[in-house]
């Protein structure tokens, strides 16, 4: 076989087969491709796009070029939800200790922020102590003895992502859904669930883009895992603004706690109670509605809490920043940011949001870099809401100077847009997929 | 400018500025832009194709990335003539001393063999002593004194080409109609004539294709000349047979050698005398039908023949080779093919006919290796003769051992198709363009 020939298929809009798929990423893997043709053929992916199969048998050789758990030492079905990404996303802390609290193992990997978002793994290791970087053999005895784990998701897992994602990022082939679903997928596939729920998120703060685009990589998603055996759900939520009212590693674990406690807004707490019955119903845990309100008592008597916080003290964490959040986020500056005109908040850009919140230290300037965990935006006001001139519509926290702090402020008044008329409602879920289009 | 952009922009089917195609040049060039990103542009442009002034633009920038010849010192109307190749196409030998016979000047560059065709520079260089390495200045000087010169096109020509190839040749992206056209145009613009004529060749021994991707083809080229301000007219011939029947340098050249002298074929002769009178209508010089009977005209009084001895002995070449075939190709082993059946020669893979010749050591095996000048083929039969079982249909010339003259044979008569009736006939020319799609 030679990747010539591989090349000009795909070049020629012609599907591969399983075969020649595995060639190609074998031979990235092993470094016998050249660069130049992996990136000659993610843009002819790019540009051709690839059928359901060829996905599919795409997404299994990624899983397959490194490690890939194995969770059969956990009893019941394993199910993981995974986000695409957006900001102030901080559903997986709230949604799987209430799953777990249900009596539903859980056992997830996680990653890091990239871009304008923040990782749920740096939300956790935000807490003073806090373990993420675990072995399998202690994860599943983790999952065993408390109910849920959440760990990072180690270098070894989908060698082939990487080599992939490196090139798509400098080839302009990022936002191309067989890669992108194809990376999502085999990264979920190799951490080794029974059963996955994926958040896509739609709209200005997320990756995926528009609501068609969205609902596009969620089926296409979903009949990958369906391909490859794995149950697979998928919801489509609005990134039009973010999510919640905080943004940056510790403030969000802080919602997230409040949330959990019973303090929280309501349009979040409910979300988590949605996701959390969601994953209920793929456990197979009955019908949707009874999902809705068990997990809806199990938050209310405070037993999802209680699960978040076993999870803490057994990955080494410190209990006590449960309770007192200066442990999570004590910024040297806290910063009113005031509305610069009177109005309705008609529109936010989420993304530069997000990006408000890494000039603050929220994110990693590169790969490897340290975060400030402290660092973030709590909203005071968000889409939808009336502001007077000179209202306070955010606070912005950070250890760094006034330079970086200027670029933030500009950035987050930049994002937002006032209008005279109240903006229509957006709903938080757009849509509920499942077994792809075959439904 | 980012190259991300650049890129972005031509995946999604965008036409891009000549800013833009000069930015990708230049650092391609330079060493900027890494292989990886030239390897997606180039995959990008051969699926998504490229619209006239991009193409045009892209040409430009190619030809300016190196040197570029100064052909102003020599009076006249230069007129170059390229054959986009094929196998035993030795016609720039022949219609070439005719034109200059004619009076107009011929400053010619020209390449090596490529693929299963062999190069006009290696059929000069099979005539003892003859120098095709010449700097501009005495390239200049010899056309002033005799009329014409034929050099090879030296190293500093549009390196972007250089770069651009080596990856086509590996990404399944040499057969993209801009960057075939951008890379034969651009080379021949660097090479300063002030006209262009070429000949594209189709069917089974080009590397064009069928006829209608010639024509495209044609037409693009044609109009990259006209944007280029360098008038270009097109013809486009057949290639589903060798040309003439010599194949190999040392042969081709004495197969011109016997057409000059007025003994060769009648088709080649013609067709010599043809393309002859296209440069010359090129060059001003009256109607096509005047062209044509003072090309005759040149080649039945000898006056080419004395132009083509003229530009040997000028660049150095022994004379007594255009008498003495036996300086021009004297090889170890002749060996006669025979017809494996009766009936016509109906088809033939022309393309495995040049690798036949290849085998028998007429072509490189790598890029700087040795050539052998008295390897080759000379056809006693083609397409639309009759042959009898166990007729001599070729002779196979070599210096080469055993195995290989096998290798030859069976690729030889395996490229032959044998038909009970006599095929229909082909045109030798199939259509002539100018001007682009504007007429």
């Amino acid at each position: 076989m030679l990747m010539y020939d591989i090349l000009l298929r795909k070049r020629n809009g012609l599907a591969l087969s399983k075969a020649e798929i595995d060639f190609f990423v074998e031979g990235a893997v092993s470094g016998r491709i050249p660069d130049y043709q992996i990136a000659a053929m993610l843009m002819a992916i790019a540009i051709r796009g690839m059928e359901g199969d060829e996905v599919r048998d795409l997404t299994l050789s990624m899983m397959a070029s490194g490690e890939v758990a194995d969770l059969s030492g956990i009893p019941g079905i394993k199910v993981d939800k995974h986000s695409t990404g957006g900001v102030g996303d901080k559903t997986s802390m709230m949604a799987t200790p209430i799953a777990a609290a249900c009596g539903i193992p859980v056992a997830k990997m996680t990653g890091k922020g990239m871009g304008h978002a923040c990782g749920t793994m740096d939300k956790l290791d935000a807490i003073p102590g806090m373990r993420t970087a675990i072995e399998p053999a202690e994860f599943i005895e983790n999952v065993k003895a408390v109910g849920i784990s959440i760990v990072g998701q180690t270098g070894g897992f989908v060698p082939a992502d990487k080599i992939f994602y490196a090139l798509r990022d400098v080839t302009a082939t990022i936002d191309s859904m067989p890669l992108i679903a194809s990376s999502i997928m085999s990264k979920k596939l190799a951490a080794g669930a029974d059963r996955i729920l994926l958040d896509v998120k739609t709209g200005s703060g997320s990756f995926v883009g528009g609501l068609e685009h969205a609902r596009e990589l969620a089926r296409v998603m979903v009949g990958i895992g369906a391909g490859a055996g794995r149950r697979t759900h998928a919801i489509i939520t609005d990134m039009d603004k973010p999510l919640g009212t905080h943004i940056g590693n510790g403030l969000e674990t802080i919602e997230a706690l409040e949330v959990l406690k019973g303090r929280g807004g309501e349009e979040l707490t409910d979300f988590a109670v949605y996701v959390a019955a969601r994953m209920l119903e793929l456990a197979d845990e009955g019908p949707f509605e009874d999902c809705l309100a068990r997990a809806r008592a199990k938050l209310d008597d405070g037993s999802a809490l209680e699960k978040f916080r076993a999870m803490v003290v057994r990955q080494g964490g410190d209990p006590r920043a449960l309770d007192d959040y200066s442990l999570l986020s004590s910024p040297k500056t806290v910063k009113e940011v005031r509305a610069p005109e009177t109005g309705y908040i008609g529109a936010i850009d989420t993304r530069r949001v997000g990006m408000a919140a890494l000039a603050l230290g929220a994110g990693r300037q590169t790969k490897e870099a340290p975060i400030d965990y402290a660092a973030g935006i709590v909203m005071e006001k968000t889409r939808g809401d009336f502001v007077a001139a000179g209202d306070v519509v955010a606070t912005l926290h950070t250890n760094r100077g006034t330079e970086e702090i200027g670029v933030a402020e500009r950035a987050f008044t930049g994002a937002l847009r006032f209008t005279e008329e109240k903006p229509e409602e957006i709903p938080l879920v757009y849509d509920f997929i499942k077994n792809g289009t075959k439904k």
